[in-house]
This record gives structure tokens, C-alpha cells and sequence, in this order.
């Protein structure tokens, strides 16, 4: 099912229908398949683990999953329907589209773990296609690709998700990440090496992820937060526009963090901040 | 035995002798407990595999490994001799000095693939220990760390490896990596940061590596070069000095990439390169 969905954004389509209808079915087989496995508590959030066989999903957030394939399918197209090409923002609540969004990527994650486990760069691949598909129905007249070239250069810069103005002079980097871990210096050096070639300004670089929690051996969940290194490359490398999550880690949230770069949740992001963004 | 050598290391020791004898005692070990599996040819060069129970190792360079532990014991102690602190080279050929540290750093990499594939890190940190101790006896006059700390920042610049001469006006990084993948971008952004935060000139870097192969599904060698992206970065990221392999791949030897960094062996860098910079 994915194949043809990737096809499609792989031309230049916004295939959210497809992108939907991926969710919807891998809800169903969670919700006929898979059996909640444990709780666990990190801070003020409560994490769940579905099983299959001797297979362990990674954890979410209960409370942020629509369980229920039709009542996903519901607020799918509600959403669909609240793209607002005109003011480039989701005319919903932020913390509704947190919902639908979360529940999207984590459906198909949860699927991945379970019963395709060797796929692993599959879930990522989904999420790019999720995202940039909602940007591009945001963004029309923006032109979106996956690098930038880099004159009398093999390489381009390879991106996730990049939009162009429609006079190709300012550009939107998205890196689209499920968990940054080590590669958090991957969109700084990028966006580092993008300055050198075309000066500052010319694009901005927003850092789109679902959460930074993993299971752990002993069958907990970890945050794995790297506070002191987003400081020291954003003071030292480059300056990211931001950084969105789904579920935004509690110590991203923080002063000493927010007061060098803005965080927050994905929902906030598509319902506030993009609009100024669209107009560049 | 890997513990109490990197104990005497952290305490700023450089324990060769600690670290031929951990590389012999796995030479004795894959000599009579690991059978050689199969060759593979990778352009001019041909690997090997060893195999125990059913566990293959990484591929090797045979041309490369001195098989008997007694012959690896009396070079490695001919290298010790060689180690000159006041010229701060090897005094030997460069061939045999990519030798016998191929000999050692393998030695290890192989018993952990076949008796220990769970301690995925610990022959990276062996490989840490020797390349840092035989520097540390070439570079008397240089003071030894792991990290850079950065002013009004709670997170230092952690490279593997760093000397810095006795005024403390300069300093020398050294990433030291069994090989790269996706972490090549590591290095280039390090030393980005030390140029912004300390200024040009202050730090440089030079990577070192073991080799860029590694066994793919079908029990062949596969080598990962990314030569444009070598580029890219060492043009727009920042510039390394150098990087430096046992088992240089053919790719990164040619004109396009050696134009833009130098590109050679550990041996040569060893026993040619350092001595200029150990004057800095």
C-alpha cells in the first residue's frame, strides 16, 4: 500500500487520501491483532507498549491514539478538510491535529515493529510522505523537492522535505525525523553548509519529529534529551527556525532550551507558526 | 583485560603493552577457535571472513593480519622500540606500521564479532586506547583529552581524542573511527564549532579510520565511500587536515577527493605527517 502512496508524493502529489487509508489499516490490524503489553510512567506521561507474538511496539501515548479505525477515519478527513490552502494553517485545534497526526505515524509504526521489524527505515519514509503531503496542500504555491544542488558540486544537500517561493528565492527546509538521537546534528550541518553556499536567509531550516522516547531494555521508556548539545550547535553551528514534535519532550520545553530556539508541539506549528512562514 | 588497560588510559597512561597483549590474546583465540569462511574480491584488494558456531566476522584484509600471535607479539614490541618521542615518529616503514596496528585493532574487532557481537562499542573504544596511546607516546610534550570545553556552554565538543601543546595555543583533534557511515558528518561539524567558537588556526582535525568495508547480506564486501559528500563538507562545513586509514579505500586515493583533503594511511601518517604538526 505504501509503494503507490510514495509514488505518487515521489511526483509531486499530496497523496493524503492514501496516506489515510495506510493508517486506517494498520489500526485495524493493531486493534484486531495486538494486545496491550505494559504501562509505563515518565514524568507526567503515560506510555503503552502493544505486542504481537514475542515482538514488543515501541511505546506511545494512549491518550494521543485514536484506537478506533472509523473514528480515525473521521477526524481524517475532518482534517483534510480544514487545510487551508489560502492561509497555509489547519483551521482546527492545535491539539487536535497533534491527535490525527500522532495517531497516523504511530499506527503505522506500531505496525512496523510488530510485524515488519527488518523494515526499519519504513515508519520514516511514511512520515516524510505524511508531512510533506500536508505542507504541500499548505503551501501551493511553493515548489516542493527533496535536495538542494549545490553549484559545481556532485552532492546536493539531501533534505527530507524543501519548499521554494514560487520566485525560487527563499526556501523552507523540513528535516522529517520519527527520533533525531545522533543524527540531531544532521539538519544544524546542513543548514551550516546552506549559509556558506547562499548566504544567510536565503533558507531556514524547522526540525519535525514525533518524540524522542524509546523502549529500554528492561522494558521502560527513556527520553533520550540532549539539551547542552542543541544549545552548542545553535550557538555555534547554525540556527535552526525551530523544532516540532508530536509529543514534545517535557526538557525541550524548558527556558534554557526555548530561549535559544523555539519548540513545541507540530499541532502549534501547522495551526500558527507556518502562515508567517508562507508568506516569505 | 579491556578494563583495567582503559582505566590507565583515561588516567591519561599510554598502556601499549596492555593493548598488544589484548590484541594477541584474540589472535590466539581466532587461531584456534575460528575457521576462515570465504574471500571476496573488492576491486584489487581480497577479504576474508572468519566464522564461529554461526557467527561471521567483519571482513579482513589476510595480506594484512599477522595470523600467529608470537610473530604479532614480536613486531608489535619492535613498533614500541620505534616509537620516537623526539622526532614524534615511527621510526620503521609505513607498510609495517599499518601492518602490525591492523594486525592489532582487527585481532580485536574479529574475536568481538564472533565471542561478543552484543559489545557493539567496545572495539571502537579499543581502537580509541591505541591510536590515543601510540600518539601519546609520540606527542611527550602535548597534554591529552577527550573533550574541548567551550566557553559559557555546559556541553564540551566531545572528539575522540585531543592533544593540545604545552603553551595550550594549539591543539590537535582526532576522531578515531572503526569506520564511518553516517557519523562522517561528525568530525566537519566539530570542527565548524571550534573554528566559530575558538577562531581559525586554534584547532585542527584529522580523522582516523580502520577502513570503509563492511560484509553486506550475501556474504560479500561491500565498501561505502562517499566522495561527494567529502567534498561538500570539507568545502562548505569546515576543513579537515587529513584522514588517515589502515585500509584506505581505493575510492577516496583519486584526484577528485585527494585535490580537496589529504587522504593516505595511518602508517604514513605516522611515520611522515605528525612530525610537522607535533611542532605546532
Amino acid at each position: 500500500m505504501l509503494k503507490p502512496c510514495k509514488k505518487k508524493y515521489d511526483l509531486g502529489g499530496s497523496p493524503l487520501e492514501d496516506v489515510g487509508a495506510i493508517a486506517s489499516h494498520c489500526l485495524e490490524k493493531i486493534d484486531s491483532e495486538a494486545v496491550a503489553r505494559f504501562q509505563a510512567k515518565l514524568e507526567t506521561k503515560n506510555y503503552s507498549v502493544f505486542a504481537a507474538k514475542d515482538l514488543l511496539s515501541r511505546p506511545f501515548l494512549p491518550a494521543m491514539l485514536l484506537h478506533k479505525p472509523d473514528e480515525f477515519e473521521r477526524r481524517w478527513q475532518e482534517l483534510l478538510g480544514k487545510l487551508n490552502p489560502t492561509t497555509s494553517r489547519i483551521d482546527m485545534g492545535e491539539e487536535k491535529v497533534n491527535l490525527i497526526l500522532y495517531t497516523a505515524i504511530t499506527a503505522v509504526c506500531v505496525c512496523f515493529d510488530l510485524w515488519k521489524p527488518r523494515s526499519r527505515k519504513t515508519p520514516g519514509t511514511f512520515l516524510e510522505v505524511l508531512l510533506g503531503s500536508v505542507l504541500g496542500r499548505l503551501l501551493p504555491r511553493h515548489k516542493r523537492t527533496k535536495f538542494i544542488p549545490i553549484p559545481e558540486q556532485s552532492e546536493s544537500v539531501s533534505t527530507d522535505i524543501v519548499f521554494t517561493n514560487s520566485t525560487a528565492t527563499k526556501g523552507i527546509v523540513f528535516p522529517a525525523k520519527i527520533t533525531t538521537r545522533e543524527r540531531i546534528v544532521q539538519p544544524f550541518a546542513h543548514q551550516r553548509i546552506l549559509e556558506s553556499v547562499f548566504g544567510k536567509g536565503r533558507y531556514q531550516s524547522i526540525l519535525l519529529c514525533v518524540s524522542e522516547t524509546q523502549r529500554d531494555k528492561h522494558s521502560a521508556v527513556n527520553e533520550i534529551c540532549v539539551p547542552g548539545t542543541i544549545r552548542l550547535f545553535q550557538s555555534y553551528l547554525a540556527c535552526l527556525s525551530g523544532i516540532y514534535y508530536l509529543d514534545p519532550p517535557n526538557r525541550y520545553l524548558k527556558p534554557d532550551v526555548t530561549s535559544v530556539i523555539p519548540v513545541g508541539s507540530l499541532g502549534l506549528f501547522l495551526t500558527s507558526a507556518l502562515p508567517a512562514l508562507s508568506r516569505l
